[in-house]
């Protein structure tokens, strides 16, 4: 291990075995009112995510979910920015939804979602990532376990867990149709990867995961401690989870599509800088450079 | 349509679309005592299966799954009857085991299990296939949707759905890894799959099945009359499933595996003939012949 390494309490990467250190940052950054309860609050802290029921109404889901449809059938496979499914041409992904001056770009100054990421990161926030999910019926395909900060941190540049997701339910979520899997309270612990991070792997990761992928036997570490929850919730409910909770999402056999979109608010007092892996930058769509800050 | 065809209400692989015609038959085939509470036939009547909870205490359960990984680890994948997935050679399911003269053949008469079946198909009856089924964790995969007796009738005779499957649960099936997932009610409604069945098919079907399977549109209707259950519950709890209720279950992505014992018990009152679907016999692992008597 390199010396300058370990003055990285997240490196990671860098180790020929895995191993699982504790997290130096808090959860919870900030103590201000916000549209979430203390219950909630302490749920998020505990567990490292937390549901809120139908903060969207059935019209406001409808429009979203038109708007997605359409941002799909538009999309461009050829696109660095658009996924499609690896067995297929299926669009899996589209990112940089919060730019497109539209629905999405309204949705990710909402305030039921900027608000809470402003509650539980304690200062203004932007959005550093944002894509609607595809899974359709019959076919969804599993994303297998990750946390997101490894990877944000080893890849982007952003130097401390502070910042989350916002998965905005579009469909009804439930236990079949392949929801969002956490392992509860593994954003307590950081869990480092084996191995280097090759150059522009990026398009390949987000298909099939192969880099900064914690080894089984860490994923069996943590389930015996956390056990696994699922996601779910109808549509129009918020899945609100920490940048470094394990998560992943299995496959769905079922007719029923699970479609979300996801905003990562990232803190204004947290923004990317060069990569920790010391790799070059990925592009823009997958970790923002501009700071423009949500109006509260 | 062959003439010949409509004389049999379950034909199926004989039309050009799909359909969904009624089942002719009960589904309580008696009104005996036995195992099973009053309100568990009704659940049974109703969405075509019941979980009974712990019939096995855990020194059982240790001791069937320990004879599971050890027929798991003598199995031959070059036998017919040892399925290995279709991209790897890890074992998928064993079967016959009701013929291993140990721990299966015991557990094929216990009364638990024998007893419920005699109670819901209103006969003596004996063991029409048998199985254990592994799915691993991290690479445990999906079964499709299908009804078993749509196989079992047009491939390997069996005249009426007067069946059911005992699925002993040897881990914690939970939501996450892989369960039996289940459309409700849907035993009640025989769905026609569209298209013929090559010769011996058999040896892919049980890894990928291909015929006989229910068109999508078909699962769709289905799931929008009766939602989506599982199967789920802790080791040692016992799945019963009427042989015409549409099932198939996800893949795994947690570490923690899932396996189970299928038992099929099949009414001596209706024992195999030749297959409806006019072609040969499937081997006898996968339908039984010989008619041997549950002892009572």
């Amino acid at each position: 291990m390199a010396p300058e390494m370990t003055t990285d309490p997240y490196h990671s990467r860098t180790v020929d075995r895995w191993e699982i250190a504790p997290r130096p940052d808090p959860v919870l950054w900030g103590e201000g009112a916000g549209p979430l309860s203390p219950e909630q609050l302490v749920h998020y802290a505990e567990k490292g995510f937390v549901v809120c029921w139908r903060l969207f109404d059935e019209e406001e889901v409808g429009a979203l979910a038109a708007a997605a449809a359409k941002a799909r059938d538009a999309a461009d496979p050829a696109r660095d920015d658009v996924i499609a499914e690896a067995s297929s041409s299926a669009i899996r992904s589209v990112f940089r939804v919060h730019r497109d001056g539209e629905m999405f770009e309204r949705l990710s100054v909402d305030s039921r979602l900027a608000g809470a990421a402003r509650q539980i990161l304690g200062s203004d926030v932007y959005v550093h990532q944002s894509r609607i999910n595809f899974k359709p019926g019959f076919d969804g395909r599993p994303f297998p376990w990750h946390s997101d900060f490894e990877t944000w941190h080893i890849e982007d540049g952003m130097p401390r867990p502070r910042a989350l997701s916002a998965s905005v339910l579009l469909t009804d979520n439930i236990e079949q149709n392949g929801p969002l899997l956490v392992i509860p309270s593994s954003h307590r612990l950081y869990v480092r990867c084996v191995g280097e991070t090759p150059e522009n792997h990026f398009k390949e990761s987000l298909v099939n995961q192969a880099y900064g992928v914690p080894t089984r036997a860490a994923l069996v570490d943590l389930v015996d401690r956390g056990g696994i929850m699922s996601g779910t919730g109808p549509a129009g409910s918020v899945v609100f989870f920490d940048s470094n909770l394990m998560h992943g999402s299995g496959g769905n056999i079922t007719p029923l599509p699970r479609n979300n979109v996801f905003l990562v608010y990232n803190s204004v007092d947290n923004a990317v800088v060069e990569p920790f892996g010391k790799r070059p930058r990925r592009p823009e769509f997958l970790a923002e450079r501009r700071v423009d800050v949500v109006p509260t």
